[in-house]
């Protein structure tokens, strides 16, 4: 999506090989108007296959995935990263490993918003190691649900996550791949 | 809102006098189209406020906020529950005490997305002590911007947390004001 690889070369800050900052447009400020246009780009690369449920995970995914949903026309679950008293006890549960934060935490879906029948889009705002993305594919695979694909807004196509997903036959549609950055040379993508 | 109100009666699960599950549509699953109408009222009672930014706390805001702004026509800015690597140095910060999770964790927000001169409105899912809702307008006044006001989807108003902010002389308007609940007696609003 040429229009999202020109916002991320002119607000992304790339702190080193690893860190890019979008805080402006996706996970601290939420450019509406622009992720709305990512959300219709979700659509119109999963229209035809009568996705029931759009699933995500706290907190920076919901933006990207409540503007999908409006053209979906479907509601949106999104995985809880703590255990809270506002969860029932009937949850999916898996670990999952935090670069970004350097820890493991767990996410948590109530069984009862996923079910046989369901068809998922995963919406998430970066892929790079995949690990959530890892924990949220196994939920709806336990819940006997089934997958459509997964809709990523950045991959960092130069870590293994995304190869890892689709060598399992899982569609993974990025709207933009990252081949390499560095605060030199600044976001190159795939071609 | 009384349809809110309907919602909350046929889905709410009233586990305790505290706890309140309305996980099917606004803090887990979001049932996008009627969370939008939440959105379209908040935008109906602040509409001529001149509302430059909606400022929201990580997770369970950000779904309304989203929506709401989509009537607003301004960005979304979501408070950061942990320290994170994707974040800049250069943050606001409060210690807020969460009822919910038995905990006391700092929320953030990058300076550079508060500013004078900005208008903002502050929405969130949940009142109930307000201490959520209290660390964000501590750092809407430290940034120098004006706080329009808050708006609140439900409002639990047998606790203190509304009375306190608004003893502050500050506006907050909420779509669902609860004045008791219990298993037996279900919620009652106030009138």
């Amino acid at each position: 999506m040429k229009e999202l690889e020109d916002k991320i070369r002119s607000e992304g800050i790339v702190d080193n090989e690893n860190v890019l900052k979008v805080g402006s447009f996706l996970n601290h400020q939420i450019d509406v108007p622009f992720i709305e246009k990512c959300g219709e780009e979700f659509y119109r690369l999963y229209k035809d296959d009568n996705v029931t449920k759009i699933l995500t995970i706290e907190a920076s995914g919901i933006g990207v995935a409540v503007l999908a949903a409006l053209y979906f026309k479907v509601p949106v679950v999104f995985a809880k990263k703590s255990q809270s008293n506002n969860l029932t006890n009937d949850v999916y549960t898996e670990p999952i490993e935090s670069f970004t934060h350097g820890t493991t935490y767990h996410c948590m879906v109530e069984r009862r918003f996923l079910q046989p029948g369901d068809r998922v889009l995963i919406l998430d705002d970066f892929l790079a190691r995949g690990n959530a993305l890892q924990g949220l594919i196994k939920m709806v695979n336990a819940s006997g649900a089934d997958l459509v694909g997964c809709g990523i807004v950045i991959e960092k196509a130069y870590q293994d996550g995304g190869k890892r997903i689709r060598d399992q036959g899982i569609r993974v549609e990025s709207l933009a791949r990252i081949k390499s950055m560095s605060p030199e040379t600044g976001v190159i993508f795939c071609d």
